[in-house]
């Protein structure tokens, strides 16, 4: 990725790019292996079907690997990493990496947490394509591999800004801290996205399975791309494809933009966070890419 | 089962049998136990309560055989089989054996995964009930165990025929392939049932819940059963009930039509993805045994 | 908690406890480490959430108990304790009575299973705040306790009325029965409150949920209680209290009045259990303080 010519995107660049992501993405439905946690799986898999991937939690030692070579995308969420699960998730990462496949990083809750802390800073270290997570998640994560500072108690996004453009640099991928105002860097561009319901941190997994769409739009093809053929497990032709530098970046705002309009449109029928779930996979599912080409809520900092 | 005398069903017969099922389900409430992946286990669940049965994960080693032994049916599903839930799956099979308690296998997944594969083609052999799969599973357990042949790519309901009857010879038992026409045989009829809503392909864990139902209408007593008292390890009384030649049939068709009728009434009143497994489950709680004397839906290919 | 002065509680009085209980819980943002099962686990962090509390499953080896060290309140639910789900409960138990954090039983199932069942007497006699379940369970923990008796089938609330009360006495804190009327009690006081919509026991988890709930009212700071502050492992501030005697009880009974009067405003909406599931969650997040002050579905025997 040193040889890449480095292009700054505009707003109105990136908004385009959005829409022709999400039209991407539903034509390939790109097959998703998420290892995540218990609490988040099921409403994860149903946002990724309600957007137009194929998940799949193939999170048994032995196995992880294999599929993560045959899938698109990889999530890799430390919410629950109970018993094996960190082997699983190691044995996933090295086949992604070996495959090419593009792969995400959710430190969920690291900072002081004896497992999962040492644990991510691990993974940071294996080059993930993105890293998502919340402010004190991204600067714990980032300060842990620094040398064990500590996190900063209740963190702004804006407050992660010097940690995400760092942390960004040091995997050569892409930062996202998801926030009110959601800011994503791959160490060069720092790209904030605005709006999006307050109702999404009433939804138990809203921020583990955005971990999950990132991996999904960081998983299709981009124009252009040499791709493969292959077949899933259960026997469904999948296709194979690599990821590509500035390609993450895209998908991460998309990703988040992604969030913000379909979640503003669910708030407008919900009555309470109960039923904003619901309404949210509705409108994931109904999000059209010229949805996403939303140029007023995308500011870059190049 | 050798000494059974074989009577084709007709579609008249299996339509008046399917609505007389769910009358029997709703009076006997059966304790279905279900061993299945974290994924799906909480909308497993609320299907179940929807449909009147009485669902219970009891998935610890030492415990799931015990609990088999009491339950009115079991699921074994492969979704996630990390840790000791292969020993607790093993556990639940014999004890099930051991007490005739009807049970349904569903091998998620199975083809190439080194884990679960192998675990599938053993619990195949235990003779199972009912087997439920997509085309290419069914194809994938019983290819792998005439002898390793690999899954077929994205194999069609009809291309798993041969595969479905030869496996519900092998077993004895029902082989219940699930696609857009459902094909469930016990290795002499074939019955295809049709309908249901598109819209169960875009809820995580809809197929997996299936093969729980089919546990459940397994589990409730036929016409002329003789039944015995038994008490749940919550304290509440329950109807053992020994499994009965011809009854998996009946159960495996009336989980179809089961699904396909709830899934068309929510998806009149859905606007996508999320608000139809709401809908889905007020459905399934809503349907009345007539509805399921659904002949035209129903085709018998003895 | 010996010295205690007992003073019985009014109706009238307690009524007001749980109106001012949920006004503190909203302004304290409780953290409620939940070790629980991964059936429920979803929906519990739903429930916690909507109501204005803050969940968190932290349930690895070595991080249960520092976690449970920080957190306002735990709930330990024993509805699935495989792999070393019951280490990680011992080493959340004995931190949060270290820091004299209010901790809730759930003892799912407990009876003649035989892991749960020494697991829910060992840790019953580790003075939980809290022990809730059904009556079954509830006679279940206290005679098994008392030297192995089975469980009664099918018991009714009414019927646990000596066991709750025998329980409250041994662990010094509260005993929660739930049924068509639960009944609460500090082993003195004897509390039933009723109402509520049997559309509860169609939702997988809702049970659960209430344990989880009364773990954050438990963990509610009181009027004049001395406070400290700490940061969570993802670096937001909280206030770390200590449970105090007499507390538990009105956690409890809030408890239960929340669920009873925000189910029988879900059950005015909804069609069916599904869409009762997320109109709960809507009228969790909707209730006023106000709300909770409804004299006449509590009554008081002392």
């Amino acid at each position: 990725m040193s040889s890449e010519r480095y292009t700054p995107l505009s707003a109105s660049a990136l908004a385009d790019a959005c829409a022709a992501a999400l039209g991407r993405l539903r034509a390939s439905t790109p097959l998703v292996h998420c290892l995540t946690n218990h609490v988040a799986s099921g409403f994860t898999a149903n946002v990724l079907l309600a957007l137009g991937a194929s998940p799949a939690m193939v999170d048994v030692v032995g196995e992880a690997g294999p599929f993560a070579g045959v899938a698109s995308g990889v999530l890799v969420n430390l919410g629950t990493p109970s018993g094996d699960y960190p082997t699983a998730m190691r044995e996933a990462v090295h086949a992604a990496n070996s495959a090419g496949t593009p792969w995400v990083l959710d430190p969920v809750a690291v900072g002081s947490l004896p497992v999962r802390t040492p644990l991510a800073v691990e993974l940071a270290g294996l080059r993930p394509h993105i890293v998502r997570g919340n402010a004190s998640e991204i600067i714990a994560v980032t300060g842990a591999g620094a040398g064990g500072r500590g996190v900063d108690a209740a963190a702004s996004v804006d407050a992660a800004t010097e940690a995400a453009l760092a942390l960004a640099q040091r995997i050569g991928g892409v930062a996202a801290v998801s926030g009110p105002v959601d800011l994503l860097t791959d160490g060069r561009s720092v790209v904030r996205v605005s709006g999006g319901s307050d109702l999404l941190t009433r939804v138990t997994g809203a921020g583990c399975a955005l971990g999950a769409v990132m991996a999904a739009f960081a998983g299709t093809p981009g124009p252009g791309l040499v791709t493969a053929s292959a077949a899933t497990p259960d026997g469904e032709a999948v296709r194979v494809v690599a990821g590509i530098p500035g390609s993450a970046l895209i998908a991460a705002v998309a990703s988040s933009v992604t969030y913000a309009v379909a979640s503003e449109r669910a708030a407008l029928r919900a009555a309470g966070p109960g039923t904003f779930a619901a309404c949210f996979l509705d409108d994931l599912a109904g999000l059209r890419p010229a949805d996403l080409a939303d140029e007023p809520r995308i500011v870059v900092a190049a």
